[in-house]
């Protein structure tokens, strides 16, 4: 019953029944070499469900992709992604090529047209250049196979700016039975060159309904995906996938035991954190990753704000990238989150470093806290000593590679 | 009965009846060359209103000012400030060295206690050195006088990282009464070492009621120094004070003619925006001003929503900074800001020039648009139309050098 974890796995083809594709059909324009589009097919009708940016300006493969889970969440038999072209804001030719890729990846594979999902992220504004694309789903279907190497080239045909690809798996046994969930994903805060988005697909031999699957991924999502910042942005793209094909023969929805549905929830947080902390720790040109810790908040909400507060903050992140243990800035940004924070009971730690308790420097532990900075990952603590509530952060330090990389096209 | 506006003034010198003087005294523990404190004297008493930072966190200075004006704001007598030191996160003690400066101003004098107003900025979670500040002020009030050179002094004493003074004048003749309001102020997004603060201090020879005062101020304030952003930082010691003497026997008060009211507010109004402006200009590190202006929102609140996530947005402001003009990241900040945007309406404009209307990209227009963008200053325009609200929004690239200013004290 235990849980196994496995860290930078191949990825989606871990999972039985699932066989990806990968291709570089040159979308960028500047060449074929780099890995651009992928295939993810289910052997069997999949239930899918879908977390999708709330940004007022959505891409054309998020509306679709939402539309299509609407009409047939129970049939869905894969993934069409390509990175290098967001489709975003490209007005109606954008929903009809989103529309179109669903198309071309169905017919490859012989599907119904309403059969897939799409994912596109990159460059924004401009229209995809659907002959290369066509071209790449093509090519793509003719390597589908569950072979570990496609899967680490499908992990990586997902990329913008990333440095490298994220993926891990988990798996348990029930009554005999295998169960695994994998995932893919691509970071956020990473521009190619316009705009920042975060896809991940996850993929599951596990059985469930659509209500159910789409419960099962908020809640890792609203644990993972959604505590993490790189630099504030949300894209029009962001998108995050989970389909269950139900081939491992063990159903993890409301009729299971508890204990299963527990077990399955667990290795579908797990994979969703461990990809989420991939996304920030190759946040763009990032040199830090800070766990904000808000705890002893009125309400998961205000301690929400004061962390995003924080880990947004450009004078807060600025400080984190030369390792300065501003601990001023921290108490400034949780300040104007404006949650009704009382200084004079509020304690900030570095680590386990107390630097302020009850509102009161401690600058006798300077020399402490400057240690615990001059790591690579450290986590900065806020106890407000109001309530019971918290919220954790994972964010990133600003630097002037970021500024340097972002400046222009 | 027209308005005379002087940029780059003096300062508060210009008002009759207002002396200054102003003094270094060390509180950086970098020499006596630095001036570092100012006092603010009116030879008669004034009517005061204050708008104060809404951060949670408040400066011992700010809680202090409030207090007085809370009892006794027809009878200020001036404002003692210094820079190099925020007292902020100084708990009990920082309230008692906040009363401490103003009870030592009273004295150096020869006022009542209760007559001044408090304003620090610089360093946060340090004790101010209060024997240096002592002498500071009695070095200030040895000097006060109405001579220009000692009002351009003042302007300097209260900078942090700021490059230049900033202060400016208006003027106006009423049924032969002349009638003068004079400003100065420091910088957002400026750190000495820790903290981004704004302060301004705006003087006038007319007469007005406590609560007319605040009326006028608040109205100003949200035209002006509430429609700008550096970095979005909220400072725990923002603070805006009016003083206003009466001595040059003009009421512009409720009871006033309509005309005489306009006129005062607009001169209000010029000497606030002027002083905005040049906070933004003067931004750390900053190469451009941009002005963020949303059109056709369905409410002023939804129009600044959109501008603030525009003016913030790292991606956005790290275009402005290579002077790429990349409206995609314009439509997604906009997005992002969750008002209910449809993005087939949206027009988006570089000054005049369209960029994308109706949700249409316009690429054929890029070469225009480029060479906006060029500018030191231009305008980025979003029309929504989907109603008749407006907001503006003065906002600043973000450069390498506001990073490495800003990575360690």
């Amino acid at each position: 019953m235990s849980l196994e974890f496995t860290n930078d796995s191949p990825g989606l083809t871990d999972v039985p029944g699932f066989r990806v594709g990968a291709a570089g059909c040159d979308i960028r324009n500047k060449g074929l070499d780099r890995l651009d589009l992928t295939l993810v097919v289910a052997d069997r009708p999949c239930v899918a469900a879908g977390v999708f940016t709330t940004n007022d300006v959505k891409a054309g493969p998020v509306r679709y992709s939402q539309t299509v889970l609407a009409a047939s969440a129970e049939r869905i038999r894969g993934i069409v992604g390509n990175s290098g072209n967001a489709n975003a804001c490209t007005a109606a030719q954008g929903d009809q090529d989103a529309a179109a890729m669903a198309q071309l990846a169905a017919t490859a594979v012989g599907f119904p047209s309403d059969a897939f999902l799409v994912c596109s992220t990159g460059r924004i504004g401009e229209l995809l250049p659907m002959t290369k694309v066509a071209e790449g789903i093509k090519v793509s279907a003719a390597r589908l196979t569950r072979d570990a190497a496609e899967g680490v080239r499908s992990a990586n045909a997902i990329l913008t700016s990333d440095t490298r690809p994220k993926s891990c798996s988990a798996r348990f046994t029930w009554e005999g039975k295998v169960v695994t969930v994998a995932g893919i994903a691509k970071g956020a805060g990473m521009i190619e060159p316009n705009m920042a988005t975060m896809l991940a697909f996850v993929c599951t031999d596990a059985a469930a309904s659509p209500a159910e699957l789409k419960t099962a991924l908020k809640s890792a999502s609203d644990q993972s995906f959604n505590c993490v910042s790189v630099d504030g942005d949300m894209s029009t793209n962001d998108t995050v996938l989970l389909l269950a094909s139900g081939a491992a023969g063990v159903a993890v929805g409301a009729s299971a035991p508890a204990a299963l549905r527990a077990l399955f929830q667990e290795a579908l947080d797990q994979v969703c954190f461990a990809l989420a902390e991939k996304i920030v720790g190759d946040g763009e040109k990032i040199t830090k990753v800070v766990s904000v810790e808000i705890e002893g908040a009125r309400s998961r909400a205000d301690a929400e704000k004061i962390a995003r507060a924080i880990g947004n903050s450009l004078l807060v992140k600025s400080s984190w990238f030369g390792e300065d243990p501003n601990w001023g800035r921290l108490a400034d940004a949780a300040g104007y989150a404006r949650t009704g924070l009382d200084e004079t009971k509020l304690d900030i730690f570095y680590d386990d470093v107390p630097a302020v308790l009850g509102g009161r420097p401690l600058p006798e532990n300077k020399p402490r806290w400057k240690q615990v900075v001059q790591a690579a990952r450290f986590a900065v603590r806020l106890k407000l000593n109001l309530g019971d509530a918290k919220f954790r952060l994972l964010a990133a330090d600003l630097t002037d590679g970021y500024v340097n990389y972002n400046k222009s096209e």
